[in-house]
């Protein structure tokens, strides 16, 4: 393909819009290392892959060899037609469509999760993805985003996520007071992360299954939510910093559930 | 102020220059929350804080009132006026101009710090902004940044600290093969951060005083960098993503130190 203003370049551009994503249940996947994770663990759901000459060529092991392995379509196309699909400056020459997941949070409850993180009005694009990332990394089970949040399949979502949308389930358009519900008849404790919390991280019950619950960027999580969670627990603040961003507020407490906050003494 | 034309309107946009920043020594601070921590912890450095009449009411206690109770100048502009200085598409009607602190290495050595973090070919705005905001909270005494990184008096990185550029010394220009040496003869240890090493962070020597390293987001430390640093530590990665963005790895990192690992095991 090598015309920018064909109806197919038209169709994937499209999907940078919320509204067309919904209403097609398909998003775009840029860049290398999202398309290859997509393709690994997810490649039932990859619908196109697209690639320019060149990044076939540099991406032949990482992405197109395990697509095509994959039984894949795999369309190579001109650098215009690359850029004419992309939300990103620079794409890398991979761009993927693929088939949005739709995990409800009875299944992830099912699995009897032991570590969660729901997003409650999140917005920013980077936060978002950059949350999910980490609870990745941290070895959550899930990732819970409510109906007021940033859509996880918008463009700048899915980079900062950096693959690992494919990695963990994400259950979205969740109503916020049903799955406080929902997670407490399930046995799951709920702990409000705020700067207001008398509970300090250091002090939090982490050896039970439990869910942390992270508020808007700006105005946080309202009372009625704090209120109705198991327990608001403040991550530390040593300096003069008054918080910490939302996505390393979430790293930490994610991190102090995973164990490396409670391990103990260090050698030294 | 009402003429985004002016001269003193070109003067203060020029700031968004590296270059013009280099020259004069000053950079902006956009958005009440930089101006508020610049004025409190800073005041003597700041050398003029623009408001529009909307912001001065809105910010009457935070900003205006302590501004002019430190003797600052403070001027009055319009909307227009704001937005033609700003870097921010929305700077929420407060800028000011600060003079560039050029704190040295030598100085912050001489307060026989406990913890600090380098940064070393750090380029992403936000990531080197996000470090700085998370070396204050977790009570790190500097932030270290070598000459091939971004400046962190460039807009994007200024917002991003949230006023901890305020708060903590930021020493700039170094070059990274003296640093190590001038921190060796310090008696200060040199930890590489880094998806490579060895030791898991839940075991690094945390109870003597260290600096963390952090490389370039892309391609990380040299070996030989890492060759040349005490220790190289891992975040440990308990899912399938390959590791966390730069800003959180130093986040998890910085809060090790700070004592969240060493306050024993948990009350749940």
């Amino acid at each position: 393909m090598t015309n920018p203003r064909s109806d197919r370049v038209t169709a994937v551009r499209a999907l940078q819009k919320r509204s067309v994503r919904e209403r097609t249940g398909r998003f775009c996947v840029e860049g290398p290392q999202g398309v290859r994770e997509a393709v690994r663990w997810a490649p039932e759901r990859v619908r196109d892959v697209y690639v320019t000459a060149e990044a076939a060529d540099r991406y032949a092991d990482d992405v197109v060899g395990p697509a095509l392995a994959a039984d894949l379509f795999v369309h190579e196309v001109s650098p215009e037609v690359l850029a004419a699909m992309a939300d990103a400056e620079a794409p890398q020459g991979v761009l993927a469509v693929v088939h949005a997941a739709a995990p409800s949070l009875a299944d992830v409850l099912a699995g009897r999760p032991r570590l969660l993180v729901l997003l409650s009005s999140v917005r920013d694009p980077g936060n978002a993805g950059t949350v999910v990332r980490g609870a990745d990394a941290a070895g959550a089970d899930a990732v819970l985003v409510t109906d007021g949040s940033v859509d996880v399949h918008a463009p700048k979502v899915v980079r900062s996520t950096a693959g690992s949308l494919f990695h963990l389930p994400v259950v979205t358009g969740l109503d916020l007071g049903q799955t406080l519900e929902d997670l407490a008849g399930a046995g799951v404790a709920t702990y409000a992360a705020d700067g207001t919390g008398r509970t300090s991280l250091t002090a939090a019950r982490l050896g039970v299954p439990h869910c942390w619950v992270m508020g808007n960027e700006a105005w946080g999580l309202p009372a009625d939510v704090r209120a109705r969670c198991d327990d608001v627990v403040a991550v530390p603040i040593h300096g003069r910093a008054e918080s910490l961003n939302l996505a390393m507020a979430a790293t930490v407490c994610l991190y102090a559930s995973a164990g490396v906050l409670t391990a103990g003494p260090p050698a030294g």
